[in-house]
C-alpha cells in the first residue's frame, strides 16, 4: 500500500499470520484483474488530489459542503476529460470521490431513465447533451405525499392540444415533488412522473422532461418554485447532495418531451401503447437495484474493515504477568458479532456479481421477447435489494459499537458512513414493500406449482417442494455442517415450507387480499428466508468455480459456512418449527461456528486487506493500513474547529458570570 | 395540549379510538400525580422559554451549537435559582431542555463521585462549591488506550512525601484523558482517575480532584494540555457536548485532594484502607444504571411517539372507489415492527421505577452492612442498562426507518434522537462487556446452588431450577398465552435452561477462565434471556398492583402480552432448543400476537399521548400533536441555510463553466 512509508506497520504480525494469497484475493474480490487495476489506478489518482481532501468533511456548514461538493464534482469532470477516461474508468473515479452529490442522479437515474423510456429521436436529442454535461438532470418522481405508492402521485400533466403542450401543474401541497437528488440546487432538468390527461382522460403515470433553470443564469423558469428540502441525517453524508423540493404552477412543455418510448400522445391528443413492451423498464429497475446490491458489498466491507483493524490494535483486559493486553479480536463474543459480518461483505459481493450477470440475462431475454424469467428476476432483485441494505445497515453501525467509544467520533469514519449509508433501506423501494413484493411472488409460484408451470431461476426449488416438505436433515457431527449440500438443502427447506405455510392459511380466507394482509408478518419472515437462501447458493456456486491463488479458495470456504451458520443460528426458530433441523443439530451448527471463528481469526486482517481500500477512501483514524491509531485520533481532535482558541467563545458571558456569582442559600431552594 | 389552539386536530379521529382514560395513563407513565405535575409544569416552562429553541440545532456549525449550549445552561441555571425550585423539579427543568452540555457531568457525574467517596470533610468543602457552580467538574476516567479496562488506566499520582502533594502525571500518549464531557473546554475542576503511588508502590486506582482552569479566566493551570476531542455522531446530537482530552505534566495537587472515604493516604505516605465497605462504590453504579434505564424508557418513547402519529397520519397504497388511501399504521407488518417497540417502551418505564425502588433497597441495606443483595443487584442493573439501550438504539432507528424517506430529514427529530441517544450502548460500561458480567454472576449463582446458598431477587427463580428443568409448557389455545404465569415460567424455563447448559460446558473444561472465553457467545445469550425475564416479570407484577383509571389496565395488559409474545417470537429458537415450547405452541403465539396487535391498533396514538411530550421536546414535524405534517415539513425545508438564495453560492465557479463548456469529442474518450 502506499500509505506506508517510514512507518511502523503496527499490524505487520497480523498479515503475517495470513494463510492465503492476499493479491490474489484481491482478484476475487475486485471481479477480474482488469476491474481490479482500474480500481486501484483510480483510486489512488483521487486519493493522491488534494482537491478530493474530505477528513474535514464533519465540520463543514451545510452551505460549505454543498459549495464544497460542487467543486469536487466540477474537478471530477474536468480530471476524466483531462485523463481521456473510458466509461468503466470515469464510473470507478466517481464512486472514489465518495461524495453524494448531482452527478449521482444524472448519471445513475437521469441518463438511464432517457435511455429506458425515450425514443431513438428522444435520446439522439437528449443524450448527447447530459453525456457532455451541457444539461444537469434529476429523477423527480416522489411527493412530499407519495413515494412507494407512484400511481398516487398528484402531479398531472395535461395535453393542450392547441399550443401542442403539455401543462405541469403541481395542484396540492402534497404534490409538490419532495426528494430527488440534485434537484434542490443543481439541475437545470428533470425527468418529472406526473399522472398524463388527455381529453379529460387519466391515463397513468409517465414520465415528461422538464427544463427547470436557465442555462443562462441558473435562476428557475417561470411558474417553477424549487429548493432544498434541508439538512439530513448525520454530519457531512448525505448533505452534500440537494434534495430538493419542486412545485409546478402551470408550466409548459413541448409535446415531444414526454419520454414516449412505450407510449405516445398524438399531435391531435390521441393516446397510443406503442409495441414495446412494457417490461423493458423493470430492466432498468434490475440494473438500479444490482448496483445498489454492489454497493452493500462495498459499504458492508468499508465498515468491517475498519472494525477488523481497529479490533487487532486496541487490546483491553486479559494481560498476564504484566504482558500486553488481550486484542479485543481475540474475545470470542467480538468474533461472533464481526466475522458473520465479514463473512456478508463477501457474500453480497458474489451475489452483487451474479446480478450483474442476471441483468445480462434479462436484457437479452427481453430483446428476443422472452418474458418468462422477468417476475423471477424482478422479485429477486427486489428482495435482494431489501436483504443487502438491511443487513449492511445494521451491521455499519454493529461495527461502529464494536469500536467502543472512539466508533462514536466522526474521525472513525464510522458515523458518517451509517448516516450516508442507511438511506439505501428506503430509496428504490422501501426495504418492507420490496419484501412483500416478494411474498406476493412466492405465493404466486406456489399456487402455480399446481398447474405444471416449472417454477425457475432462484425459485426452481420450488420445483422440489414435495422432496423438501418432508426430507431430514442428516447432520450427525459439527463436520457435516460443512458440507455445501447439507447447508442448501437445510436453506431450501426452511423457506419452502414457511412459503408454504403462509401459501396454505393465505388460500384458507375468502379474499385472497384479506388473507395476504393477515399473514404479512409471516409471509415477510419467509420472504427473508427466500433471499437468504439465494445469497447462500450463489455462494455456495462461486466456490464451485476455479478459484486461483494459495488458500484463498479455503478462505472463502471457511466464509461461505460462516455466513451460513450465523444465519442459521440467528434463525434457529424458522429451522425448528418448521422441522428443517432437530435442537441437537442446532447445537452442533454452533459448535461448528465456534470453531469456524477460529479459522477466520489468523485470517481476519488480511481479508480486509483484501478489499484495497486506501486510507483516504476508508477515511478512519481507527482504520489505518498501519494500525496507527492513537496519534491519528489524537491530531484529528486538534483540528475541530472547537480547538480554535483555548478559551471558548461563551466563556465571558455564559461561564465566568456563573461561576463569579454568589448563590445565596435564600434565593435558591436547591 | 397547549400546542392545539384553532388548528385542525388531524388526529382526532384516533383520539376518538381510545378504549381508555388517557390522563389516567399520563398519571402511570409519570410514576404519579405529583411527578405528572412536576414534569408537566416544567416541560412547559421550557418549551416556552425563546432561549430554548431547539429547531435550528441541526444547522448551526460546531462553534455556534457549543456556545449556543453554554448560554442555554447558563440561562436554565438562573432560570432554576429565579423560580426557587426544589432539586427535584430543577432536575427535570434540566431534563426537559434536552440538550447534552456540561451540567450533565457536573450534577450527574462529579457530584456523585465526590458525596460516594468523598470523606465528609472532602463534601464540606467540595459540595458547596460545586452545589452553587462556583466550580464546574467532570468526571475524567477514561483514556485514549482504556476505557473498559478501568484498572488497565495509565495516568499516575505519585505521592510527593517532601510536600505532601499528589504529582498527577500522563506518562504516554494513550494515557491522555479521553471522552469526559464537559472536559475539553467547560470545566474548571475534574475527578482523575489515576494510579496511586506511594513510597514505590502501586495501590490501584484511585480518585482526585484536580483543578483544571484558572478561576479568573478559565486558563488550563500549568503543566496541563486540555481541548475537545473533536466532532461526534450526527447533526447537533452529541455535538454540544464538549468531550475532552487532557494530559498532565507533573501537575501537583495537595494531599487532601485525593478522595479518600475508602482509603486514605497519611502525611508520611502511609496508605491506609478504612473501614467504609468498598462495596459502597457499587451503590453509585446502581444509581447511576437506574438513570440510564429510565432514559431509555424516554427516548425510546420519543421516537414511539413520533412514528405511531405519523404512521397514522401517513397514507400509502389502498385507495378503495378513489376513497382516501390506507394509514399505514393499519398495515400489520408496520404493527409488527411499531408495536412491540411501543410495549417495550412501557415496560422499561415499569422496570426502571422498579430499579428506583432496588436502590433504595440497596442503600439502605448497605448502612445496614447488608451485601448480601449486591452482587444480585449490580448483575441485575448491568443487564438491564445493557438490554434497554441495545433496544432503545435499535428501536429509535427502526422508528426512522417506519417513517420511510422523511424519516432521514433532520426535522423528523429521529436522526438527532438516535445519533444522541447511541453512546448509551458505550459509556458507563461496554453493552457486551456488562452482559458478561451477567454471565459471570449466573455462573456464580448456578455454583453456588449445590452449596445451599439460596439465590436472591432476580435470580431466585433458580431456586426452582429442577422443576424449571423438565416443566413442560401447558399452552393449547393461543388464549393460553394470554397468562401470566404461563409466560412467566416459559420465560423462567428458557433463562434457566439456558443458563445452566452453559454452566455445564464451562464446568467441563479444565480452566474456568478458558471455559468461559470458549462458551461467552453462548454465554451472553444466556445473559440476555435473563434480563428479559426480569423486564417481563416486573412488568406482569406491576399489573398485579391496582391501577386506577378505565381501562388503563386492560391496555397495558395487551401491552405486557405483546412485549413477552413479541421477544418470544423473535427467540424462538432458544425457546425450541431448549423444549420450553414446541413448535405447535410457537405458532400460538404467533396466532395470538396478531390479536393482540389488532387490539393495541385503536389506542396506539392515545398510548403515546400518555406520555404527555409537547412539540417542543419531541421537535418533530412527523410527531406533531395535531398531525399537521406536511405543511410543517415544507415550511422547515425552507429555513435550511442551502435556501438562503435561490442561485448557490458556487454556481458561477463550479456549474456554470461546465453547463457552457464545449466537450469535443475528440478530447474526451466517454
Ligand atoms: C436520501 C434519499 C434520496 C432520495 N432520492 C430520490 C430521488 O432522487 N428521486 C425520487 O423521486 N425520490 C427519491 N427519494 C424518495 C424515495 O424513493 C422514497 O422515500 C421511497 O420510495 C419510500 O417512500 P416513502 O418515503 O413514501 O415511504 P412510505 O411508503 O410512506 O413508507 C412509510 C412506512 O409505510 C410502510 N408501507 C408503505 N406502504 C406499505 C404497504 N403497502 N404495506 C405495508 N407497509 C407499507 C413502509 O414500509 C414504511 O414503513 C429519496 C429518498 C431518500 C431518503
Ligand atoms: C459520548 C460518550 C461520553 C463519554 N463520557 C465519559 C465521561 O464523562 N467520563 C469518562 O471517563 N468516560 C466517558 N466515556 C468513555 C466511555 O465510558 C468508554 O468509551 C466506555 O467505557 C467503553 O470503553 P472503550 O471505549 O474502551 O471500549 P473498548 O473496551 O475498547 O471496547 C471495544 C470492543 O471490545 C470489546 N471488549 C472489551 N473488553 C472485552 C472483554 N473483556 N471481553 C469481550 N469483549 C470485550 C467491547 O465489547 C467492544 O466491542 C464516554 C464515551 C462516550 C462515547
Ligand atoms: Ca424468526
Amino acid at each position: 500500500m502506499a500509505e506506508i512509508g517510514e512507518v511502523e506497520d503496527h499490524l505487520a504480525d497480523e498479515r503475517r499470520k495470513a494463510e492465503f494469497d492476499v493479491s490474489a484475493m484481491k482478484v476475487v474480490w475486485a471481479g477480474s484483474r482488469h476491474e481490479l487495476e482500474i480500481t486501484d489506478r483510480m483510486a489512488r489518482i483521487v486519493a493522491s488530489d488534494p482537491v478530493f481532501r474530505k477528513d474535514n468533511r464533519a465540520m463543514l456548514s451545510r452551505k460549505e459542503l454543498f459549495k464544497n461538493s460542487l467543486k469536487k464534482a466540477a474537478h471530477a469532470w474536468r480530471r476524466i476529460i483531462e485523463l481521456r477516461l473510458t466509461e468503466e474508468e470515469a464510473s470507478k473515479f466517481r464512486s472514489s470521490v465518495d461524495e453524494a452529490c448531482y452527478p449521482d442522479l444524472h448519471w445513475g437515474m437521469f441518463v438511464p431513465a432517457i435511455k429506458g423510456q425515450g425514443t431513438d429521436e428522444q435520446q439522439k436529442k437528449w443524450l448527447p447533451l447530459a453525456k457532455k454535461l451541457q444539461i444537469i438532470g434529476c429523477y423527480a418522481q416522489t411527493e412530499l405525499g407519495h413515494g412507494s405508492n407512484v400511481q398516487g402521485l398528484e402531479t398531472t400533466a395535461t395535453f393542450d392540444p392547441e399550443t401542442d403542450e403539455f401543462v405541469i401543474h403541481s395542484p396540492t401541497l402534497s404534490s409538490s415533488k419532495w426528494w430527488p437528488g440534485g434537484l434542490g440546487k443543481a439541475s437545470t432538468h428533470a425527468v418529472v412522473y406526473a399522472h398524463l390527461i388527455t381529453n379529460g382522460e387519466d391515463h397513468g403515470i409517465h414520465g415528461f422532461i422538464v427544463q427547470l433553470r436557465s442555462l443562462d443564469d441558473h435562476s428557475p423558469l417561470p411558474g417553477i418554485t424549487v429548493g432544498d428540502i434541508g439538512t439530513k441525517f448525520g454530519n457531512g453524508a448525505y448533505n452534500s447532495m440537494d434534495n430538493g423540493v419542486l412545485q409546478f404552477d402551470h408550466v409548459r412543455i413541448p409535446r415531444d418531451q414526454m419520454l414516449m418510448r412505450i407510449s405516445q400522445v398524438t399531435r391531435d391528443g390521441k393516446y397510443l401503447v406503442s409495441d414495446v413492451p412494457r417490461q423493458l423498464v423493470y430492466g432498468t429497475m434490475v440494473f438500479v437495484r444490482q448496483t445498489i446490491v454492489q454497493d452493500a458489498s462495498i459499504a458492508l466491507s468499508r465498515a468491517v474493515c475498519i472494525a477488523v483493524r481497529y479490533s487487532s490494535v486496541r487490546r483491553q483486559f486479559g494481560s498476564q504477568n504484566g504482558g500486553p493486553e488481550s486484542q479485543v479480536i481475540d474475545y470470542k463474543t467480538q468474533q461472533s458479532r464481526l466475522f458473520p459480518l465479514l463473512a456478508s461483505a463477501y457474500a453480497f459481493r458474489f451475489v452483487g456479481e451474479w446480478l450483474k450477470w442476471l441483468y445480462t440475462d434479462v436484457t437479452q431475454r427481453l430483446q428476443a421477447n422472452d418474458f418468462s424469467t422477468l417476475p423471477e428476476a424482478h422479485a429477486c432483485t427486489a428482495g435482494l435489494k431489501s436483504l443487502t441494505t438491511s443487513v449492511t445497515s445494521d451491521g455499519i453501525e454493529e461495527c461502529r459499537k464494536l469500536c467502543g467509544g472512539h466508533g462514536y467520533l466522526c474521525s472513525s469514519g464510522l458515523p458518517e458512513l451509517f448516516a450516508v449509508y442507511v438511506p439505501a433501506c428506503t430509496y428504490e423501494g422501501d426495504n418492507n414493500v420490496m419484501l412483500l413484493q416478494v411474498a406476493r411472488f412466492l405465493l404466486k409460484t406456489v399456487s402455480s406449482l399446481a398447474s405444471g408451470h416449472p417454477p425457475v431461476g432462484t425459485a426452481s426449488y420450488f420445483g422440489r417442494a414435495e422432496h423438501l416438505m418432508q426430507c431430514s436433515c442428516e447432520v450427525r457431527t459439527a463436520d457435516d455442517w460443512l458440507k455445501p449440500s447439507v447447508i442448501l438443502e437445510a436453506f431450501e427447506a426452511r423457506a419452502a415450507r414457511m412459503v408454504i405455510a403462509c401459501a396454505k392459511n393465505v388460500s384458507k380466507t375468502l379474499v385472497l387480499e384479506e388473507g395476504f394482509s393477515e399473514f404479512s408478518i409471516d409471509l415477510v419472515e419467509a420472504a427473508v428466508a427466500h433471499c437468504q437462501l439465494i445469497v447462500v447458493s450463489k455462494f455456495i456456486e462461486k466456490l464451485q468455480q476455479d478459484i486461483p491463488g494459495s488458500g484463498v479458495k479455503e478462505a472463502l470456504q471457511v466464509l461461505c459456512s460462516v455466513y451460513a451458520l450465523s444465519l442459521l443460528h440467528k434463525h434457529t426458530g424458522d429451522f425448528l418449527s418448521t422441522g428443517c433441523i432437530n435442537p441437537k443439530q442446532a447445537s452442533l451448527a454452533n459448535e461448528q461456528l465456534r470453531s469456524l471463528y477460529a479459522q477466520v481469526r489468523p485470517n481476519a486482517v488480511a481479508l480486509v486487506d483484501s478489499f484495497n481500500y486506501t486510507d483516504y477512501y476508508l477515511n478512519s483514524a481507527l482504520g489505518r493500513y498501519d494500525g496507527n491509531v492513537y496519534p491519528t485520533l489524537y491530531e484529528a481532535a486538534w483540528k475541530d474547529p472547537l480547538n480554535d482558541s483555548v478559551v471558548p467563545d461563551g466563556y465571558h458571558e455564559y461561564i465566568r458570570p456563573l461561576l463569579k456569582q454568589q448563590v445565596t442559600s435564600r434565593a435558591a431552594r436547591l
